[in-house]
């Protein structure tokens, strides 16, 4: 670990920074730059202010995310603030290159207050093709994102809940295929009530799931529970647990089918395990320790186990969606990243490993599998012209070709 | 002009707008991934937390500028708003890292409030290693900047006042050593009082000129006048026109040394420059149409002709200033662009060219000049660190592999 920190530190001073900025135009002459500067650039200025759809025709609005963040809760460091903030969104920008040929942005916002995050979104909306929301503390995020879907023309996408709910949702697709169950009568306790927590919910509900309950420091969250509540909270405890069941983690774990962790390192014992339902299925995603180490589970009876780290099989890694998603969804411009969009994403991935090569081991593909991003960006792409917020037509050949475009 | 039209058009369509984002590190395998993402990226996120100056060593604020515009002022086509000027500020980052290899990002702000536009740049501060303010509007655009230089730790510039002052003034020192004239005995009418206007104004005091009359549509701007006036105007009715000279353009330019329009084509008959002193040096640069033809202007006896076009001598061309001040602020991290930067500007620009090459048709370097970028840096540079603003050190060989960058 002590030569990570120093490798980590040595590569960002070498580099100073991971992004920067390339051109595709050079400017070497007179002739050059009337065409690319003026006189020559007002003429597209002059379409676009006839018709603002023209910017994705002419600008660099029609593949530019913005990866927008308030520092609030940055990977596993918390509260950081926005400057110490900016290498992760650079990193995260290199992901969306690297993964899927999209240009983002780092865009760090120094203020944590939900209405000037929205309004200072709102009022960058002009350089951006779409919004990826990065890193932002529960509840603000939940409020950031409504707002933001709600008044901005760009898709807005906040990869912490989303991203996070799509991957462990494939993963989860698959795992049940392997052990014979079905959404509709499966129990599960998802443990956390942060962004990814709430997010895997909603996305477990539209797969059809009935019986889920979830826990936070506090137990199980249940309708009428009065304590350590919040509006969020609310709406879960009014639409899950319809059983109202009571009581810590260990509790409600008994004859679950499924334990989705996004909570802390080491809150789940053996015996925990052991109370589940035959075929368990354990996604311990805490980082950089899980709620149960796999080993253990394993021991305890599990029948497949995910993690989010690398080095365990069934890795929850959010690159497996969220660069598909971005390019399915700037490709066919569409205005929004919606359920049927994060749905089909689900599908796409957990699809990418045949059934007769599904085993314990493998129901999520390798964060590094190439085939990945261009079939999440195609089927995100249909499911956004198939639900009607795609303004532009299905081209796979384009798709194909940015993807390519990846560095 | 048919062509032209078609061909930028084309080649904006073609590119998808003229920017991209390049990124530094690939991301391969899980070792690349553990580097540049989770968990390594953590480390430098901990030192920027503990000193926040350690962004400039480990991201790529060391090097990225915001190109920030409301849309109100672009180019010559007025208030098309923050979509429409998109392609402008593409091409502006276009030429900023074509010419100093400076790393620019679009910031295209839906919103034309003062206050709004000052806080919303506030926040984005954490990206960005400086600011350049495009094409904003005066009056607001003084106040802008104003606001912002007091309120940022980074340098705050808008080029439409700065960058033509200061290769206007460029183009004025090398005049007056051809004909033998000084600042300080010299009349100087500048026609316009928007942002470019007042900001020669004020860099031509800095270079002792005593007697300057600003003109407006209302003819001359003098202390007590009452209509037409602004806080800018008063400032500057304050300051200059010691003489209180009123009455319109072809009153106030009679004697003068030096016409600077900065107005509207066509303004100045051959009548009004033969009313010059002898030796009459005149920048037309309106766009354009300048305030009088060329060769109209040289009839009618003027000594030195500039104007804002590229097929005339002596182009007045902003990209011979903006790209190296922000290399030179950038590379010993200045907190400010301060009139000594500019200063310092100026003669590096003017003294590019040998006193023995010095003619009417060459006071200003050809905008291709390879050496003028480098000269603008380094004297920026210097003045930044001789001034009490730089935070690091003087690094000639850092300037130089910087600007190499330049793709």
């Amino acid at each position: 670990m002590s030569n990570m920190r120093e490798d980590a530190l040595a590569m960002h001073r070498e580099k100073q920074g991971k992004l920067t900025i390339q051109t595709k135009v050079v400017i070497e002459n007179s002739e050059d730059l009337s065409l690319a500067y003026s006189p020559g650039v007002a003429e597209p200025c002059k379409e676009i202010e006839k018709d603002s759809n023209s910017a994705y025709t002419y600008t660099m609005k029609s593949n530019m995310v913005g990866v927008v963040t308030d520092g609030s809760a940055v990977l596993g460091l918390g509260n950081i603030g926005a400057q110490a903030s900016l290498p992760v969104m650079e990193g995260k920008a290199v992901l969306f290159k690297n993964f899927a040929g999209v240009d983002a942005f780092p865009i760090c916002l120094d203020t944590q207050d939900i209405d000037t995050v929205i309004q200072t979104v709102k009022l960058l909306e002009p350089s951006f093709g779409g919004i990826n929301l990065e890193d932002i503390a529960a509840p603000n995020c939940f409020l950031i994102e409504e707002a933001l879907k709600e008044q901005l023309d760009i898709p807005v996408f906040h990869d912490d809940q989303h991203g996070t709910a799509i991957v462990t949702l494939a993963g989860l697709f698959n795992a049940l295929k392997l052990v014979g169950k079905k959404f509709e009568s499966i129990k599960v306790v998802v443990n956390g009530a942060g962004a990814a927590g709430i997010a895997i919910i909603k996305l477990l509900a539209h797969f059809g799931v009935k019986n889920i309950i979830l826990c936070d420091s506090k137990g199980a969250v249940y309708e009428g529970r009065s304590s350590g509540m919040n509006p969020m909270k609310e709406e879960v405890a009014s639409q899950t647990n319809r059983n109202k069941e009571t009581g810590d983690l260990k509790s409600v774990i008994r004859n679950a089918d499924v334990f989705i962790g996004v909570s802390l390192g080491g809150l789940v014992s053996s015996d925990m395990i052991q109370s589940m339902n035959q075929d368990a299925i354990v996604f311990a995603m805490a980082n950089p320790e899980p709620e149960i180490k796999p080993e253990l589970a394993k021991q305890a009876g599990a029948a497949v186990i995910g993690t989010g780290r690398s080095d365990y099989p069934n890795q929850v890694n959010n690159v497996l969606a969220f660069p598909g998603i971005f390019r399915g969804a700037l490709d066919v411009r569409a205005s929004d990243i919606n359920e049927d969009m994060k749905i089909a994403a689900v599908k796409a991935i957990a699809n990418l490993i045949a059934t007769e090569d599904l085993n314990q081991d493998y129901v999520i593909p390798n964060p590094f599998d190439k085939r990945v991003a261009p079939a999440v960006a195609q089927a995100v792409a249909e499911a956004a012209v198939a639900s009607g917020v795609a303004k532009s037509q299905l081209n796979l050949d384009r798709i194909t070709a940015n993807i390519n475009q990846s560095i």
